[in-house]
């Protein structure tokens, strides 16, 4: 049988859907029924990683060191997992990362960007630790630029490397061609992290372990800002069903997720209007609530502003292109 | 480009997650806004069909007859639907229907119970009516079986035939198989209808269209029971983006969406853990409240019975091997 990794960040990405606001009981609750199911890998943090608890991008009910004293002392078998995105995190926040046991650590870069996260991972490298690097945005770069990517962030020293479809863009056919581009380019595990925009987080997730992923990610109910990200419960049984090992119990996953859904959030992702445009255009979804204030002050449709952002191919960071957007199409529909 | 005609049973599947209450402003509002979007059959009716409201499977809070008065004069353009089950409904059932300007009438029979809809569909063929027919529960036979039940209800007078995976079991090869086997075995157009217990409903809904299928089920937000359906307002832009043409307006879709998410729902289905069971186990899900009821008063694990009842292959109407099955498993605990 093939043996997939299931790794996951329902307490780190599913941060976003309750704007950072897990407590230390929901926590330790989640971490301590994932590990009895046996999950592999449990990612913990502010949604926007290590160090990025922050007026902008919102403040985390908990501190990073209180997160990861939780989560650790709640795993007896689970690795713990966290994630850094260079600029929000330093290489400090990795140190103390680590100094609390951190197993797993992933920097995120956007796809075309690896050089960012090179100094961070040549940091895990030195110290014997399990470095990890995601390629973001990943529907933006071709099939071979993500291959060059994660071969450079290879040698800058992760052991693992692979895709986030962080705007929930791909279809089936996109994901096998840029995994597979990658399985063949590089000798250490690759990774899929799917998102829901177009319902296809499970299929996504299937059609990247049977291109050569072997870690995967997925989130109890899908827990995640707008539509989710892969149900890691409905994964992890369909996987099986397709010849898959995970090791994973399924009635402790289910039992995880009912934890989850009960404890950790008002309601599970719900795949709306925007999580749908966003998806097709290929946009990040967190711009949600800046394009809903900055259309609804101009009487443009926000529909339209997503799309509009999809075709100028804006990524997170450049939120300033929303209101340049608002204020050409408002001038459009004026003339 | 390859034309999909999108069937739309919002009206009807939808209402087993309300218990058939849906009102007729609900209904009025929901047709309205799929006629402006441009959904070719908006299909209503009781859950289960024309003739079912009855206290066994639960009285809708609006007769059969004031369901399609208002849904006919709501509609402009779109094409009517209704469903029937021989036996919960009959033939006086059908006459009405057509009298209330029915433009689509589907019978639905078990997969390999096609001669139970012969005199349906003979009926419908004689009043030149559009007769489709659906086999349910696809999953419990194969390619071939299907294909010969596709050909004999096409004998009976069917103008179009297809499969429901009323478990919601399926993934997308198993669709291929099977739409193709019939695709290839008629000449009528070939219908699927998926459920979402998997997460597959999408792409089970995609890999049906690029196997043959040109008449394809959503519903808005995948309104129905448990998992829910087929999430129409993403499947038709996602069947776009791959080259299939239906003749919607993106906007208008989402618009219609949101009217059901605010007017016609409590809240949006969620994939839970017996409707994912249920799914893993090709058991109609609708057995889930006698499924914990009588477990529950045994103390038996409910996803157990669930299991159990997949592998003595159940099919509703088969609700007494509930009680058996929880009374044997009571019984292997016990030992």
């Amino acid at each position: 049988m093939n043996r997939v990794i299931i790794h996951d960040p329902t307490l780190r990405d599913g941060q976003h859907a309750v704007r950072h606001q897990l407590d230390v009981a929901a926590l330790r609750g989640y971490a301590e029924a994932a590990d009895a199911a046996g999950v592999p890998v449990v990612e913990v943090g502010h949604g926007n990683g290590l160090g990025a608890s922050s007026l902008q991008v919102g403040r985390a009910a908990v501190s990073d060191d209180v997160m990861l004293s939780t989560v650790r002392e709640a795993l007896r078998h689970s690795r713990m997992g966290v994630f850094m995105l260079p600029g929000w995190g330093t290489s400090t926040d990795l140190h103390r990362a680590l100094e609390h046991g951190a197993d797993v650590v992933r920097i995120g870069v956007h796809c075309t960007e690896t050089s960012l996260a090179e100094r961070h991972l040549g940091f895990l490298a030195e110290q014997g630790a399990d470095g990890h690097c995601v390629l973001m945005m990943s529907h933006m770069a071709s099939p071979d630029q993500l291959a060059e990517h994660a071969v450079a962030a290879v040698g800058y020293g992760a052991r693992a490397v692979g895709l986030m479809d962080s705007a929930g863009n791909f279809l089936p056919p996109d994901v096998s061609a840029r995994i597979g581009a990658i399985a063949a380019a590089v000798d250490v595990p690759v990774i899929f992290h799917g998102h829901n925009n177009l319902g296809m987080a499970v299929a996504n997730s299937v059609a990247a372990a049977q291109a050569g992923a072997t870690i995967i990610d997925g989130c109890a109910r899908g827990f995640g800002a707008g539509a989710g990200n892969t149900q890691l419960e409905v994964l992890v049984p369909v996987l099986e069903r397709l010849g898959f090992d995970t090791g994973i119990d399924l009635y402790g996953l289910l039992d995880a997720a009912e934890f989850a859904e009960r404890e950790l959030m008002p309601a599970p992702p719900v795949t709306g209007s925007l999580s749908i445009v966003s998806g097709l255009a290929g946009v990040f979804s967190g711009f949600k609530h800046q394009v809903l204030d900055a259309a609804g002050r101009a009487g443009v449709d926000p529909r339209d502003v997503f799309f509009e952002l999809g075709r100028r191919q804006a990524i997170a960071g450049q939120e300033d292109l929303i209101v340049d957007v608002v204020a050409e199409l408002g001038r459009r529909e004026v003339a």
